[in-house]
């Protein structure tokens, strides 16, 4: 008879694959194996790592190809590290995310030992959040708040040009410019940007195209910063949609449609909710608004995306708002992002990061969504 | 008979899988497939990103699951994706990297696929770098080296307080202060930092630890910066060792040792030279100059890690500069990086980033090599 919790072993560098760096809690950039029994935690890391592996999470059971005896020739073969290690625990059959590489799973059933694959979670606990996860995710929401400020306090204080371009200090303001505005605010907090979105008019019809070139009045720009904690490693998330000077009343009814949905899709947010259900509201609003989707020559319009997505140590993870199965619990914590996407009316997007709760949901941390920027 | 080149099949985000970025031009957060035929590049998108693909690189043939009519409920599955492209383009057999997701293996062998697993580098024409490439590597390498001028600057600038501590500015001048510094000068040239290492006295004797606390003078303070350009994905590698007031000669001693072995190091690089050969001369150079390496209690001592790596799209790469097998190549972009790291003395590391040429190596960008700050 099967066994119902095999051994499970996972493979890849904790920087990256933020199941190891949740279950070991140790940071590094080159690979690492994970092996967690009924009775231990197995950390096999290169010789050099292992002082540091040992002093991060005395926990850990940490090995290296030394300790294993492994024979030289066989020291940089990861497929190595892992027969080696699955022979010392004895251990013959384990459990494997769907992204194990094959090439090391091939050499370790041709070592005998036998893989399933779990499809979906590994470590699906890391979607419900500790108390302390849940203050580190505060933190960085927060400082991405205040690069939100700092955005906006940058386009409220250009002037509008004789074109409709935005100027300041005697240049055109960029989307170039309000990004390393936005980058430099947040690295003040310990976070480290990307390439935070600021898309005007146009560009923003692409969800996730991140915008170049001057800002022009009257044109929503879309504003999506989404910073990772270079410490902590847990990210925030956070969208407005604002415009300098007049907005047109098509702009104002977007952004109507697309706050009255994301304000629907927040009250909809508790322990227990079906995630399709609020994406279902969500979208119900929008075209109750008179805002449908569709797809003209392979190319969406409308609500091209689901209404959001779980946020921890990657920006996109369990659970999804979407059409997909799933319901909320306790502690998860998820965007709520609907927005707007027209060819011919650009883009609008709200997004906030909150914690749901039995009874409803918190803020991160919070921010105006104000439209217009005088 | 067996044909010699099947088609090639990747899956992942193209903001993480070099391979797919270097194939692709592509970036995106989210997973995407790519299908390498003898006469078509597919690349595999959701709906949303469809357009955005397409006007990046018009040479690739842009397929989603719409245009697949793949139904709905498959969609979301990116092992169903593969499945239904490899359908589409009539590939029965394909060439896989080592790393490939053993779920979407699974899926597609059991739709009649055969998949051959490419052990080592699945894109290696990566490693030997475009002249474009280089100049994208020399715009990285460049901010690299000033961002060390400016960790330079805030340590000259520091006065060395009663105890033997730096101070600048009336507070203790810390590891995580000129952290900052070094960030903040990489974004002002659009580079994101990451945790540049600034490791002193007994932080540095392990080379990943990124080092925290009051820095202190007369101890050796190992600054290693890599960061990745914003826009071109390229990443950028140096470090130097410096200390602040008067060094002991211990520190002396493996600063001249070190020095000498790059030196000797950088002297082979050319060309037609075995990396492995590399590797053992600048051994040899550190333990003529007395460094011996050795294991005590599971820790290592010495030169416990390669002399360089290979640096692209990824800031680890082919070709690796230690004991494996391998040949330079003209274009090849490699660190020369030996080190010392013993617990009583403390660690000290010099390394450049150099492009392989016919003849020599030239530096991506040149950078002093001073151990003493004044």
């Amino acid at each position: 008879m099967e066994k119902l919790t095999a051994p499970k072993l996972m493979l890849g560098s904790p920087n990256v694959y933020a199941d190891i760096l949740h279950v070991t809690g140790f940071k590094a950039p080159d690979p690492v194996i994970v092996l967690q029994t009924r009775t231990a935690c197995f950390l096999m890391v290169s010789r050099m790592e292992a002082g540091r592996a040992r002093a991060t999470n005395p926990a850990l059971t940490v090995m290296t190809p030394e300790e294993l005896k492994m024979p030289v020739s066989q020291r940089r073969r990861l497929s190595a590290w892992a027969v080696a290690l699955l022979k010392h625990a004895g251990v013959k059959r384990a459990d494997v995310p769907s992204a194990f590489p094959l090439g090391v799973a091939r050499r370790l059933e041709g070592a005998g030992i036998r893989l399933r694959v779990v499809e979906g979670a590994f470590v699906p606990e890391r979607a419900v959040k500790r108390a302390d996860e849940i203050e580190h995710l505060r933190t960085a929401q927060r400082a991405t708040v205040e690069a939100m400020g700092v955005a906006r306090d940058v386009i409220r204080r250009a002037h509008i040009g004789r074109g409709g371009e935005l100027r300041l200090g005697g240049a055109p303001l960029t989307a170039e410019r309000v990004r390393r505005a936005i980058n430099l605010a947040l690295l003040e907090r310990d976070c480290i940007g990307g390439e935070p979105i600021v898309a005007c008019g146009a560009q923003a019809v692409d969800p996730h195209a991140v915008g170049h070139g001057p800002l022009r009045a009257g044109e929503p720009i879309v504003i999506d910063i989404f910073p990772q904690h270079v410490e902590t490693g847990y990210w925030g998330d956070l969208t407005r949609t604002v415009v300098k000077g007049r907005p047109s009343p098509t702009v104002i009814r977007l952004y109507r449609a697309v706050l009255a949905a994301q304000a629907r899709g927040l009250a909809l947010v508790r322990a227990g909710r079906r995630c399709s259900a609020i994406h279902r509201a969500v979208s119900l609003v929008l075209e109750r608004h008179g805002f449908a989707s569709r797809t003209i020559e392979g190319v969406s319009e409308g609500f091209t995306h689901g209404t959001g997505h779980g946020v921890g140590l990657e920006i996109h993870e369990a659970p999804s708002l979407s059409r997909a199965d799933g319901v909320l619990r306790a502690g998860h914590v998820v965007t709520v992002e609907p927005g707007l996407y027209y060819r011919d009316q650009g883009g609008m997007r709200i997004e906030d990061t909150v914690v749901v709760t039995r009874t409803g949901f918190e803020y991160l941390a919070t921010c105006p969504k104000t439209l217009v920027i005088r």
